[in-house]
């Protein structure tokens, strides 16, 4: 999403998604380039960006400004109604600051609160929502909060006024089932198989947080999940589905 | 607004205002802060920013993500149901770049259209909007437009929809008579008034433009304008009131 013209083709791509749809972007990479043209250090612990009160300025910035901005300019071009915001902004996702254990992770927020129903209005009239991953605890403080949780947490609350499909995308066509073989995709994923896989060494690393937080969602009544490639989002039975 | 505490006093005083409202910002002084942090040189003719695309990338991430967060989080907190938008979110506000005459002022934008349905809607259900100094040309492009500006243009648009007072905020009680005695606020100003002040030398300088853009709002069914200073806004009878 963070280069213009890669950003242009998945727009396009997502502006042909039928249906009520929200986005939910990133935009670390960006986070980094600024902090370090303002010579911020980016420190990550296990792929979670440590955000101090420098920082946090500077996700605030990126996230909530150039990244979210330019996808909604970008989005409203292709005559998609988008509408860019934060967890703040009605009061949408309240988050708790995340209480320091081994790793102070500073201005991150855990999520607490999802309130969904202006939102669910909106999508109703035809609004597209792209959310930032920033929330905020109702204090006035904005804390960082990771783009997949923000999907996850509303594809959750959706679920009570829509059928949803929660879809993640990434750089492969889905959970493949050898990481040298691009082509090697797992169509269908259900929790029996998927403990299977595990069990074999199949699927590790990042994906297992990824395929729990999944079956999590299906459990909190979203429909199905699907792991794909960003310029397949547009195709339905592509990538990975995952249901119960 | 760009100070914590003063945006924290001036957001208590906002929230106190009875009824539906819109707060407008800008962002000017964090916006050159933050360019020169980047290295980024600030120029500006008669007040007005000169904005090429480093410029627009430093007012997208001020405007629409530090500033306009800070005050959504600050009047969440409050209990304000804030909702931060920039012209581009909803298509709310759609603008063409200045064309290029003596000055070139690069990716600002002159107001067009404004769609304030939606918009209206909203504030009819309590949500308060927190306009960004921002607004897009449909094709894709961010533009940067003044606030007072936005803050006519949506009082102008509101008109159709509410019974509208426009508020425009600064360091001044009001309009001077002398502008040594920060007690002699004109209470009332009119067309006529306002034409004999003028002639007269009381009223000069940047207060003239000011007024000129007042009496068109009242023109296009704004039903007041009040000029005062922000810790002032919760009051009524306060500062200058213009009406035709």
């Amino acid at each position: 999403m963070e280069e213009p013209e890669s950003l242009k083709l998945l727009l396009a791509d997502f502006a042909l998604i039928p249906g009520y749809k929200v986005l939910v972007h990133g935009g670390g990479r960006s986070a980094t380039a600024f902090a370090q043209k303002l010579g911020i250090e980016s420190k990550m612990v296990d792929g979670r960006r440590i955000t101090d009160r420098n920082m946090l300025e500077v996700v605030t910035m990126v996230y909530g400004g150039l990244v979210n901005k330019n996808i909604v300019a970008g989005l409203q071009a292709l005559n998609v109604n988008a509408l860019g915001l934060t967890g703040a902004d009605l009061n949408y996702m309240r988050s708790e600051k995340r209480p320091v254990k081994e790793i102070d992770y500073g201005f991150v927020g855990d999520v607490k609160e999802v309130n969904a129903e202006i939102l669910a209005d909106l999508i109703a009239k035809g609004v597209v929502p792209v959310l930032a991953p920033l929330t905020h605890d109702k204090n006035g403080n904005l804390l960082n909060t990771n783009a997949d949780t923000i999907a996850g947490e509303t594809a959750k609350a959706l679920a009570k006024y829509f059928e949803v499909t929660l879809m993640f995308c990434f750089e492969k066509k889905g959970v493949l089932m050898d990481e040298k073989n691009d082509e090697s995709v797992i169509k269908h994923l259900n929790p029996e198989i998927f403990e299977k896989l595990v069990a074999e060494g199949i699927i590790q690393g990042g994906m297992i947080p990824k395929l729990e937080n999944s079956f999590e969602a299906l459990k909190s009544g979203v429909k199905q999940v699907v792991i794909t490639r960003s310029d397949l989002i547009k195709m339905k039975n592509t990538g990975t589905t995952i249901k119960l």
